[in-house]
């Protein structure tokens, strides 16, 4: 017997994005696909979703001509489960609670956290080597639990959130211009959704800079169209966008995998050099990163504006608010 | 300015399945795609979900760096917003009604028949050139609808049933004797559901018959597990399928656009040498065919068995009845 | 029947960089290939080189999986054979003499100028509605005679040089900084040759500008092996490149296939707005160009530094001089 | 640290069909490539052909968007240089002399097998896990060689024959029938040339077999065209096919990388329960094996007809007395 083996991406939480991270990632043969998820009761029936979710994809897989292992794990809240866990290059976590009527803030941090302290424990049990990729929201805060509750270096764990927003800013950017997207150079950091930090003063389009392109007030319009881009599809829908959010998970994995030193903006630990120069420590947050085999493999320190310092700093602080208050609830 | 113009797929329903055509086909890169749908009113807010869906597809392409059209179409029921259907080369029709609890059997058929009209005057109207796939249930029968008030040539007009079922089966045989689907020479014929004509005959892995590498009673276990293929997955999920039926509808698509002469199975319109050989007239029935830039090119007269022959007649005759009973209230 | 028809890519000059252009576009299945060269004599035996090339590349398309036509025609000197260009969206032309020892440069310009005389004419004749992509060289004098030859609108003649020019720049941009080639945002304009002009104002790596990234003596050597970087394979090898230069021309085929609006520089024709932006008038060179389903749809117009402005003067004074020579000498 | 890397294909030898072996690697992404080749003298100028060559793929990589290593290295006819084999996941072996004028069999043998000795001993010192796929000709019994002077088990060294030898046979098919090459199941067993043994018996188009379909002293043309399918492409051209060589080899790379289980035939050694099925024993010679991430997983046991099992002993006795030959001489 050889040493080779084909990667395994693992899925924790088999969602609408968990489910489309799977899809993509066979679709894309980039590595045999395990699913995780709890069953769910609807009266007296109970339904393994996650179980049907992964044969689907499979018979996908099937009909386009494919080979690639897909296979869906029923799994317990208390963690029961996860041994196929073992082997994995990546585990991607999507599995959390969205906010419900009547739930408090600190009650919803409570419970995706220990969401996080169980599928982070039984990461390090069964997957000790892998890249962890955090999509669960609030992702920045997230991030930060899965990577003190595994305990792994901080090349292997990861937020996804700016790549998807700079998906969203670029795909209205290429609406706009009517321009390939290969042609669009932006980066949206700082954590996800109103405090995201669009980088117009590296941003450009074919080497032209977006200030040039396109007259302030449209320009204005388009970072706002980014921040609230899940929202607006939340209003024509009526639930939340899988498909964006699933695809750029998939650009992470794909970086990974292919070892493709690609640069990215996604939530990571700034320690060192990076703390100093982004001037917040302790934390997790969207900073542009070099995506490679080994996990992030370099923190891009980028200059920013005055005027982007200011929405930075904004953004800082309200991850760290939300990283105290899992301390101070002793949640990790 | 010259002549070319990059594909049009429309995709009107956009339900999972239909969803999930227009996904795949912008991963593929294989064509603009225009989804259609009624908007959907809750409580006194009205959803416009098929373009929220567009906007997450499209937002999706940019994240993978794919460039490609994705539009939503809101439509009414009476047959308003087609327009945009102008200049498409392909018109996939997933649009339907699921058979709900205390409706007839003939209410589902005359609101389904409805809806095929409608659809199909509009396709006539503005893309009369186009080639329709119809995905929409019972398959064999709005197939034969939608051929009629079209009034589209035979070739430009079929149904997705035997597609799918075959990429179920091949699934499941390759999961069975560990194999690359590559591998796996197989066919499921007749129409969809319970009716189907699985070609054991034909069937083999790798130039080996079926029969040879699996016991008979396990063989017998893979083929009743394709028939409720469906049922199989709505059991787990408590919905039906959508990848490996969207992956199907885009195999035969991507058969057509990239002129394939690829055999497949399709409900077709059986007439003239193909009606003698099948024994059966005026009727849409999944037959293998050869799809190509013209749409059916070819049907492939397939010899069967003692057995496929008996399972075939019952295939044809429930496929007619349905025929029979649009046509008896008066429905086209 | 309906209207569709699969995309049609013609390629004259089936030598190494003709071949490879017909076997990407075979392989990422972009359209049906057809190559036409002269036969070669070598004493009393006759090949039919351009024939063994297709049926090799539609070989290994089945090794691969793919469906493509690949057919090779031989023709004559004199222009004969040319009819099966009909029906061609898109004809690359890769003709023509190297400059052999003994041969003034006139000689060669004017042997080339005939080849592309002959070429364009057919052209017109069987494919009047063809995007022209001209890669013989000197590139951009020969895409002057091919516009003015064919008498096609400007859009649909280009000639493929910055795109290799801006690939090789980026290949060594990525193996100095580790870093992926999707984030090197780089443009080389100008001729082809020496007198390339790359913008280092406009080149960002990541949104970081490249003077930032590499130290000035460093990025004045990338800069000289990239102009150098045909001549560099040359001294390795003893041959011209060719997969990348056929690789170049397959990415402004898949542009102008797909639609993309993508922003890559070619040699086009400058007049109005875009001579008077670029100081350079009746003439075909460098400039990036919007490239989409009608060919070059739009002329970027980029800012040059003071340094840029100068290597671009001379840029457009070399080619004007061959320019010039071909009115001279009458060939045009 | 994690401990995931990508994946690596080595390329010994970097001729035509070496040199696309690693091009076709490159475009699809599969692996990292390390190439190995000889200096070339011409004269008193020195060519280092391979390092000319990878840089030029690694620059079509770059003209096409794809992040992959493409490294060149000259190797000395005594062995030194292989360092560079470590970590190589799969060896690709093209290396080896043509026969020359004057050359006698005995001698290109000997000259052939003292470079398998050198290539296998190298492999076995720095990659002693990699999977080993042959090329170089005679295949089969450079195959037996490269099998015992690696010493590696018979699962990790195949050689290459009966992938492109089926590829052809599968493209005369599609041409004659215009029909997909997807749908055409066919094997070509036996040793590579004019021994092949293609296998009408099990060989189909979308179920119905050839024989049915195609008269049969067309069949045999087909036949005859496919033995001689080498040869046809050196008459057009003067030298040998390299496009659909290379991508053989590269079904097989990707059958192993992404662990397909897929079904091909390849010159494997025949042993055990093999030996018997095939009555042949101490041989490499081509048969339909199973494919996966560990090399060949399964050896499948096709039965012949009696005509074919005629051809099956005369290709088994024509490789038997190459085996034989080699060990005359004491090559191995």
């Amino acid at each position: 017997m050889g040493e080779y083996k084909r990667p395994v991406v693992s899925v924790v939480g088999a969602g609408n994005v968990g489910e489309h991270v799977a899809n993509l990632t066979a679709i894309k043969e980039l590595a045999n696909v395990r699913m995780f998820d709890l069953a769910r009761k609807d009266g007296d029936k109970t339904y393994e979703i996650v179980k049907g979710k992964a044969l689907d994809i499979k018979q996908m897989a099937s009909a386009i001509g494919c080979d690639v292992e897909v296979e869906g794990y029923t799994v317990t809240a208390e963690g029961d489960g996860y041994e196929p866990l073992e082997g994995s290059d990546i585990v991607v976590v999507t599995a959390g609670f969205p906010r419900r009527p009547g739930m408090s803030r600190d009650d919803l941090l409570s419970k995706n956290v220990g969401i996080i302290r169980t599928v982070s424990e039984r990461i390090a049990q069964y997957a000790p080597d892998a890249i962890v990729i955090v999509v669960s929201n609030p992702v920045d805060v997230l991030t930060y639990a899965a990577l003190k509750l595994t305990g792994f270096p901080s090349n292997r764990v990861m937020g996804m959130a700016g790549v998807l927003d700079t998906a969203r800013f670029k795909a209205f950017l290429s609406m706009e211009l009517k321009v390939s997207v290969k042609n669009i150079n932006a980066y949206v950091l700082g954590s996800h959704g109103d405090d995201m930090v669009p980088l117009l003063s590296v941003s450009n389009v074919g080497g032209e800079p977006l200030t040039k392109l396109i007259p302030e007030n449209k320009l204005k319009e388009i970072v706002e169209r980014t921040k609230f881009g899940g929202g607006e599809i939340v209003s024509l829908m009526g639930t939340s966008a899988y498909h964006a959010p699933g695809a750029s998970v998939v650009e992470m994995v794909e970086a990974v995998l292919n070892d493709k030193k690609e640069i990215a903006p996604c939530s990571v630990y700034l320690e060192g050099d990076s703390a100093v120069h982004y001037e917040a420590e302790d934390i997790c947050i969207g900073v542009p990163v070099k995506l490679g085999a080994h996990g992030v493999e370099e923190i891009i320190k980028l200059d920013f504006t005055e005027e982007e310092k200011e929405l930075w700093k904004s953004s800082v602080s309200s991850v760290k608010s939300g990283i105290e208050r899992i301390k101070e609830l002793g949640l990790i």
